[in-house]
Parts: structure tokens; sequence; C-alpha cells
């Protein structure tokens, strides 16, 4: 279908996501692969739009459904605007972020049906999925620890440790049911040796 | 469930769906009913600001996708917030389009399958939907003559002739599918013949 290449990751508030996508993406450049980071919900002007719907604090009113709608939208529009594009002109797109957020955080987090939550994700995916996601796996009071220690904390991090060890589960569910495409990484170890473990699980896909 | 009634207009634009709804608001007031009028997408302030994105022109690159997600979006704060708290408290709800918008213009006119749409109206609906709804039956043709002559022509109603055949036809379908709910109301006679044979179809559901 497309030539390029998508690599999602995910994980807990605190589990270094952003650093480790940054340090692949200097390792793909470095061999001359063009990259693409965005991120969820955003990556493009009308999805951005919506993730500040989403996060306006006057819309406290924000009701469960319409919050998953939501960020299905911004979805739907994020991949049909830049991640399809760029992979069928043959890019790398990293992002912080996908689908795989959806199920762990609404389904797992707040307890909407994960087999309803797969409908709605091919609405927003019209079903291009990561062939590659990386979960970078922490203890969930680990992950609030150091994401506390950032300094801020937005709506999803003041939730309370119990939500965030379901969310937790949620990721490793979601890896038992798609060992192929979700890779757990464990995100306790040194940020060069998760990074080198990282390094691996990609040169898999793009070395044959 | 709730003690309310909830009524929605739909029909093919020019059908005369405004009029005929504050018509109904005039009759049922006499009568001493609490009537609650709303309108999507819309109706509060969260499903404004998302009618703003739809209807933005900045927003051309918006997908199909992205489109029905967002209404749906609104649909499901609109239901949360508005409509179901004015059912639960007893108020007649008169909604000028509702899920059957949908369906008839996503649906029969952009050609979204409406099994698919079916569950999209689940998530927006919550299963909340009106015991009532009269479509405004009117050739398209016809309607758009009329909708002309308003002199307003906005995104939906620059499509060509046959997208408002098709979405007459779906609407159509609809009424076949669902006969207690949808009852078709011929829209070519007089303002006057119409408002009351809508009364007709109002007054058995609240007298009996």
């Amino acid at each position: 279908m497309s030539r390029g290449l998508f690599i999602s990751f995910e994980g807990v508030e605190g589990c270094g996501k952003s650093t480790q996508l940054r340090l692949l993406e200097e390792y793909l450049r470095a061999q001359g692969r063009d990259c693409v980071v965005t991120r969820e919900p955003g990556g493009v002007p009308i999805a951005e739009a919506i993730r500040e719907l989403l996060l306006n604090p006057d819309h406290e009113a924000m009701t469960p459904e319409a919050e998953l709608l939501l960020y299905a939208a911004a979805r739907a529009q994020h991949v049909g605007e830049k991640i399809v594009p760029a992979l069928e002109a043959g890019k790398v797109v990293l992002c912080d972020r996908f689908a795989d957020s959806t199920t762990a955080y609404q389904g797992g987090g707040r307890g909407f049906d994960t087999a309803r939550l797969a409908q709605l994700h091919g609405w927003a995916t019209g079903g291009r999925w990561p062939d590659r996601t990386l979960l970078l796996d922490l203890d969930a009071e680990a992950g609030l620890e150091r994401a506390r220690q950032r300094g801020r904390r937005d709506r999803i991090e003041r939730e309370d440790i119990a939500f965030h060890q379901r969310v937790r589960q949620a990721y490793l569910d979601l890896a038992v049911l798609e060992p192929e495409r979700i890779k757990v990484v464990s995100a306790s170890g040194s940020i060069e040796e998760i990074h080198q473990q990282i390094r691996g699980l990609v040169d898999e896909l793009i070395q044959p």
C-alpha cells in the first residue's frame, strides 16, 4: 500500500516517549532517511484546533463521549492530511501517541468498552495502523513521579494512581493481542539502553 | 426513562423545517408545555465551537471522516448537556435536524456505509432517539429552488442536484425502516396544511 514506515510511541505519563522519539529520529536521519515527527492529538492545523477544544479549561462540561469523538476526529484529520501522504511519499513517520492511547486511556482508564473503541478506530485511522509501536512500559507510580518532576500536571496527570495503573495494564493487554506490531520496551533502564533496544526493533523492519 | 418528549425535524434544504418547528412550538406553548428549541450541529457552547470548526472556510482540507466525527462529537455533547437533561426535566425538545441528517447527507449524499453510520450514532446519541421525527418530504429540485430564493447558498446547498436527490431518497428509506418514529409529511402543501398535519402527528403522542 504505502512505501513509508509508520512508527508510534506509546506509554504512561513520564515513560520517556518524547526523549526516545527524538533519539530514534536522529538515528534514522543519520542514515539519510526522511522523517516526519508528529504527535496526537494534533499534528495538522484542523487537529490542533480540535486539540485546543479538548484542552480549553472553559470546556469543563465536555462529556466523555464528545471527548472521545473529538480525539477520533483529530486523528482522522491527522491520518488523512499528514500521515498517509507522508507514508505514500516513502517517509518515516514517528508519532508521539496514536490510537492505542485512546484504547489505553479511554478504554482502560475511563472504562469505555474496547470492542466499541475498535469500531471507532476504524473511522479514525482508515485502517492505517503503525507498522511498529514501541510501548515504553513503566510502573505507573514511577511514571507519575517523573512527570511530577517536570513540574507541570495536566488534566490526565491529575487522575489518581488506580487510573494510571489501569492505563498501563490496558497497554500490556494490547501488546499481548498484537505481538507483531506492539513491542514492549522496559522504560526502567538508562536512556541509552532503551534507545539501543528501540534501534534493534526498528532495524528489524528496515533491514531485510 | 425520561418524561419529556423529543421531536426532530428533518428534510432536504428548503423543505420548510424551521417554519414548521416554530409553528409547532407556538402550538405547544399555547398548551402550557415547556419547550426547548434547539438545532444541530450546535445547541450548546462546545457544540457551537465544533460547528465553527466545521464551517470555517479556512478548513478546506477537512477530510470526510473528520467532518463526520466532528458532527458526531457535537451531537454527543448536545445530547449529554442539553437534550437528555431537558427530557429528564419533562420538557418538550424540538430539534432542527438530528442523527437522521447524518444518515441522509453523509450516508445517502456522500456514500458512507449506513450500517457503519449506525455504529457511530450509538456513540453520538447514547441511544436517545427522538420519540417522533417529522420528515418534510419535498422534491429535491423544488427544495433547492426555495433555498436559492432565500439568497444564501452554503457548502451543502452548492452540491449538485443528484446529491440532493440521494439525500431525499435516503430519508425516505429511513422512514420505511422506522415507520413508528419517522412520519413523512408532504412539504408541497400550504404552510397551514402542513402545520395541521404535524399537529395531528404530535397530538397522537401527547394525548392518550
